[in-house]
């Protein structure tokens, strides 16, 4: 059983309204039979997916409609009642749930493609949607997502905005930022804002919707994307390589990145320590065994006979330099199991006990540094010590395991974590963004001044503070 | 003489205070030697690149550092005295000269390259570096900045931020919003905000930069940019088409993208119109004759071979099936006489008189039909109508000629074109911006209560309203 947030963390509840029957009835007769209120119905709303984090709301309205998510702010608003939006609940800082008896407002009925223009790439679709369907939507008419993640079975792409998800397709797509053309969205106050525009360059005005993007539910609930999606590359390949120290991951990067060039769409590694969790735990077996690195390299094209020669012309060059000490090719990403290995670490970890979690952007010259600093820091205390990641884009995920949550052994990890990486100019979360966890340690990555000024926004578009509290930010005094 | 924007448009001057000498004296003391006050001295900087419109401040500061930026702001807050930041001053909507005496602040004096890391291809730099400068400095590094346009040998990167530039390399490296990677800014009351980070990923709090980005000098002073920039192509393609329709120009560039895929950088669009100007006005001459429509194709990859075999195979295709009746093709950028040709479309038109500008953003199927729409609606009271731009993108670059500027023409054209537009939910501003001209037209592209909240961050930023005043958004009453 997950100790509640609010005890382990010893949070104060802030004085919202508290939930009375009548709240209930408004809205059952709002969206009737999309009301959930049984405690054992609620629970799986309540924890999040690594079981870290527990809130205790009694309550989970899940409408289909922009207009049923406008009127239940409007209601919450003016009856001071907390919310907490709700995706796929598949964040790993504890923003996806609640922290006291926030009333959930889950997506998942918001599942409707509202058009795709195949001319433009261009897929405009309700927030709900589940990103793996929407990828599998897309391939069958020669197009793909532009963002690809481990949770893909069950994040929703509003959830993926609101959090501005980074994944494995960053390296050649670009961010969310760049690839989200419009959104629709609800104000704390039930207003909404429709800036859900099929365009691919539109400069009337300030980007509103850039605020909205990465900002964790906390300044209005996005209601429907619209995104630019590539077409579906004709020729796949993934390349699985073993290297003998993290200096040739880096220089196998470099002449990677030089020899593949614009094909080059993933550069992910992960430590000897990883591959053994992933063994142990979910029996997969590598294909490349005995390195302390490993490198999981996709190329995506559109012409396989040169995307071929360019990857073999690349190994060949690794290999006879000795940056690469042993490999395997194949061409097809969902036959190599290679990919499912680097997909699956962060499952494997939670088969440890408790996970701390960290999600680090480096330079990358250090991006190794904090594991082995931190390794050598914890020693025994902790069960493991793995860093893998994004390499491509300087983000490190360092991940620490024990048998179960301890304060002292937090206490070892915080604030050293946050400190080496403010040392080296590098954000405390790369792609996780702050949630419940980090918020507090937000000063680490930015400077004052803009910490007040987000705190501005924020009490701009929620004066009440009743959209996901005690999240992102810290409070303000 | 370019007639005073005050009096051709009758605005109305908002109640900052006037310039005192006590203003000027300071400001000397402040900057010795970067103060220009004398009438002649000051013309340059009033008067817009088109020359369009005129303003008729009294002052130019050209500040080296971002202390300096503030120390004027400061002052001009506190004194209520309106600025106008200039960069390059190349914009195309009047948003880069004063409307009435507004200070100019111009970046001229700070373009200091602050850093650059060639492991990841960051690029830190002060906002008044010129563009072709900074593509420069990196080519011989090994990288070039991503994005281009015609007006870099004089624009600053700067500006290009403020107002989310787009160009001719949008369509393979994506917009400014991907690519910034940090800023530095000053805000209305002086104070510095320091968000010139260097990391590729960074989720933590919301990501203010955003908002400053296309925000066109309104909200603040972009002082400082940080940058991804990427690796210079081995090899660069040009080729320059004839197509004898414009369902044909897009039937071509259907196939270029399926058949190019990622190598393709540029596709690029022109009506004959447009090729008769840049022969008449500049003497060039075009390597392809007697079509209705050209088409420029740039490709960008890392293997000559690999790239030369894809656009050979793309034209093969073309010409065979009939999409295309001529056609060139040049494997290095700078030799070919067509990409010149392209990029000198606007400077062409200057010739013609007086040009109305417009810089749509359609579903790329209807781009054209504004064109013939216009064509037939101005008849002979217009000199010429032509068409051109980044069909890539769904931009259309809308220009109409006349001998000098008439009320009743742009009578006959505004609000036509954006309600014409809006019809087809385009933008009224795909990359120009709004600045001065297109202000008042913002809600044929945005909702109202979305320019009530542009409004409402504006007035949280800027409470006196002193920066660059009379611009991008309608007046709030």
């Amino acid at each position: 059983e997950v100790v509640p947030t609010c005890e382990r963390y010893a949070v104060r509840r802030l004085p919202f309204s508290r939930l009375a029957d009548g709240d209930v009835a408004f809205f059952e007769r709002l969206m009737p039979g999309r009301v959930i209120t049984g405690q054992e119905e609620v629970k799986p709303f309540n924890v999040d997916w690594l079981k870290s984090v527990r809130g205790c709301s009694q309550l989970v309205l899940k409408p289909q409609t922009t207009a049923e998510v406008s009127q239940v702010l409007r209601y919450c608003h003016e009856r001071n009642l907390a919310v907490n939006p709700q995706g796929g609940n598949t964040g790993l800082v504890g923003g996806s749930v609640p922290v006291f008896d926030e009333i959930i407002l889950s997506t998942a009925l918001m599942n409707q493609i509202i058009s795709f223009d195949k001319v433009s790439g261009i897929l405009v679709c309700q927030a709900g949607c589940v990103l793996e369907r929407l990828n599998e939507y897309l391939e069958e008419q020669g197009f793909i997502m532009p963002l690809d993640l481990g949770a893909k079975g069950s994040c929703h792409i509003g959830g993926n905005v609101a959090t501005n998800a980074g994944g494995l397709r960053l390296l050649r797509y670009g961010s969310l930022r760049g690839t989200v053309l419009g959104l629709e969205m609800v104000l704390a106050d039930g207003s909404a804002l429709d800036c859900l525009t099929s365009l691919r360059k539109d400069n009337t005005g300030y980007d509103l919707k850039q605020l909205f993007i990465g900002s964790e539910g906390t300044l209005g609930v996005i209601t429907a994307v619209s995104i630019l999606c590539p077409q579906k590359p004709k020729a796949v390949n993934v390349a699985f390589l073993g290297c003998q120290s993290f200096a040739k991951v880096l220089e196998t990067f470099t002449t990677c990145r030089a020899m593949l060039g614009e094909i080059l769409s993933a550069y992910e590694f992960m430590d000897e320590k990883c591959m053994e969790l992933v063994e142990r735990h979910l029996k997969l077996s590598s294909p490349v065994t005995d390195s302390p690195f490993y490198v999981l390299i996709e190329t995506s094209g559109s012409n396989s006979t040169h995307d071929e020669e360019k990857l073999n012309n690349f190994l060949e060059r690794a290999m006879a330099s000795g940056l690469v000490t042993d490999g395997t090719v194949a061409t097809d990403y969902k036959k190599i199991k290679a990919s499912h290995l680097r997909e699956r670490i962060t499952e494997a970890l939670t088969h440890e006990g408790y996970v701390y979690k960290y999600d680090i952007s480096l330079p990358v010259g250090k991006l190794y540094d904090l594991v082995t600093d931190m390794r050598a820091r914890l020693g025994h205390s902790a069960k493991n010590v793995v860093g893998y990641g994004h390499l491509g884009d300087g983000n490190l995920h360092l991940n620490i395991t024990a048998e179960s949550y301890s304060h002292s052994l937090l206490d070892a990890i915080e604030p050293f974590v946050y400190e080496w990486t403010a040392r080296c100019s590098g954000s405390i979360s790369a792609e996780h963004g702050l949630g419940f966890k980090k918020k507090q340690f937000i000063q680490y990555s930015k400077p004052h001044e803009a910490v007040v000024l987000m705190q501005r926004f924020k009490a701009m578009l929620d004066p009440k503070g009743i959209l996901n509290p005690y999240k992102t930010l810290p409070s303000a005094h």
